[in-house]
């Protein structure tokens, strides 16, 4: 199945894929949500095809690059989830008027620079800042929320559609306790930001973001949308978390084996940083960049004491095993499957998939 | 100059470049070394031209990928300065045989895997390990060195070359001094080695790489090539090592500034870790991603207390500025300029290069 592969490849497991999708999906019919996922984490219109037997058509992406990629997929309702750049404004107006676009502001300076330029109807999201402290006006802000709600209603050619939210800060817990505890705190400041401008308002959604809050938590209170991205294929940070079991994880990366060094229990991997990315996870103060999953019948299981990557250069990685026995099994030469840290940048640096029926 | 940016857009200073690549070709001239440059950290058709003025004709690539690229760009003579990957092999019979191509190989299995397949003369550069622990036969295990040189010689179309050699641990140095220390080990390892194989083989040569020991050393005995290739662009790493000055720094992230948090004295830019990678400094314990410098005549200088970036999602940059005056001048819409930290991965993925004459 793997014998063409002379790089290392992105595999995708399409059968875990969809029921990754699959389940949130149900979620979000359970609890009566716009399910929008984030297509940021595959940017593939093969993989955004998967989505449609669910009955998604709306869409989230994180740059415009990428709406125009899937507009071209003929995706119509497309959210970018990111802060309007005004210097995209010209690019924004090319994107043809039959898709709806949702754009992303956060203050006045932004609608004021693009009001003069823009020349399509967009809807506009105001992005709300829980707890992360990424971007966003802090949920209690009104004063600063009412300018941008009045500024919006006299530009032209923008209409509030509601407020957007990511608690980002799930992607920092060691626990599921702790991420319930982040949607809980988010959940009482949504309820304030509801109460504050419903009667204004009356249309206005909610939209959520984060793949642990979505794929963890059951209460989705005055909640109208959700956005997860990374649980399309999940990943080693996510297992940490507690969002997703290993065996949930869609995705690895086939790694040529180039070099052994016996006396260091170490095996030279063709594939670095360039491949999966530099974001590591920390266990017993030691950065593990990846997991060796063992393949059987197809598919990758069991990556107790398989192996992890210790270290990255620019193409090289190190795959570290102790178990002597597991360490004569692999020959040089070989093809080794990485469990990767951060599906969504790995994703996004290997164009190459190959995906498993 | 550059109000036509609109993403995260690599730009390059080429006065800066070109003055980095003078400088070390006069250091191979004056040390009668052959100047062999790794294009790795560019990987440009474009730049690579560059080098031809200063009397380059010899280049050095980490991936068979690579190779082919520059293949096309008429470069004939090529080291690929990454462990022969077996699995390649039919691609390496591909590169026209005008091209004298040169691979990397530290142990007897990958000869014996390729050698029913190689159909096209090859160099052989054994890979030697002086104390960086990557991959290569350490300098002193002459019993399995020697192994590997009588199967070459009794291999078709494989030819030794020489030893190949990457003080790669020179990257976690933090000073000159440092740097120094391991070079002169280095150098006394290469002279047993010298001594060791020099009336068995008496036309194999030393090629020696990393950008710090070839910024910072004047001391060549027995190298008789330099394989640098970061310096063509040097970063705040080499900056920190002690490789460069902060003026000699020849690229910057140009990134469109989305929003502003002056209670957090933060800046919101498009530009994350999709586009600098997650390469950072440790500054008193804080993770630096990169760091402001400020534009002036065409070309950026001064990067005291000019701004930091302290965070980095897939796309969002985190840039934070405590000098007050400092911060007011920076506007929604603006473009500021990052100093990367590891410029050979930043430059592997912004494709799109604005270059400055």
């Amino acid at each position: 199945m793997f014998e063409k592969i002379i790089e290392p490849t992105l595999i995708i497991d399409k059968k875990k894929s969809l029921l990754n999708i699959s389940r949130m999906a149900k979620k979000a019919i359970d609890n009566n949500l716009i399910f929008r996922p984030h297509f940021k984490t595959h940017q593939s219109k093969e993989v955004g095809e998967w989505y449609r037997d669910f009955g998604v058509a709306k869409i989230t992406v994180s740059s415009v690059r990428m709406a125009k990629y899937f507009a071209e997929a003929d995706w119509k309702d497309i959210t970018i989830a990111f802060p309007l750049n005004p210097r995209e404004i010209t690019t924004i107006n090319t994107i043809p008027g039959d898709i709806t676009l949702n754009l992303t502001v956060e203050n006045t300076e932004v609608i004021e620079l693009i009001s003069p330029m823009l020349s399509r109807p967009v809807n506009i999201f105001i992005k709300i800042d829980t707890g992360y402290n990424r971007t966003g006006i802090a949920y209690d802000e009104n004063a600063k929320i009412e300018l941008l709600l009045k500024l919006i209603d006299q530009t032209n050619h923008t209409a509030f559609k509601g407020f957007l939210i990511h608690a980002g800060h799930t992607y920092n817990c060691n626990s599921k306790d702790e991420v319930l505890e982040i949607h809980q705190d988010s959940l009482s400041k949504i309820s304030r930001l509801k109460n504050n401008f419903s009667r204004s308002y009356p249309d206005f959604i909610i939209s959520y973001g984060d793949t642990p809050s979505c794929s963890l938590a059951n209460d989705f209170e005055n909640i109208d949308e959700i956005r997860p991205g990374n649980f399309v294929y999940y990943d080693l940070m996510q297992n940490h978390i507690g969002s997703c079991s290993v065996d949930e994880i869609a995705v690895a990366v086939a790694c040529p084996v180039v070099a052994k060094h016996p006396s260091r229990n170490q095996i030279v991997l063709y594939g670095g940083a360039v491949h999966f990315s530099k974001e590591y996870l920390l266990e017993n103060g030691r950065k593990i960049y990846g997991r060796r999953a063992i393949l059987d019948n197809g598919t990758w299981h069991n990556i107790e004491d398989s192996g992890q990557l210790t270290s990255l250069s620019q193409e090289h990685g190190i795959l570290e095993i102790n178990d002597h026995s597991e360490y004569e099994k692999i020959s040089i030469g070989d093809l080794v499957f990485i469990l990767p840290v951060h599906s969504c940048l790995t994703a996004n640096l290997l164009n190459t998939q190959h995906i498993q029926k």
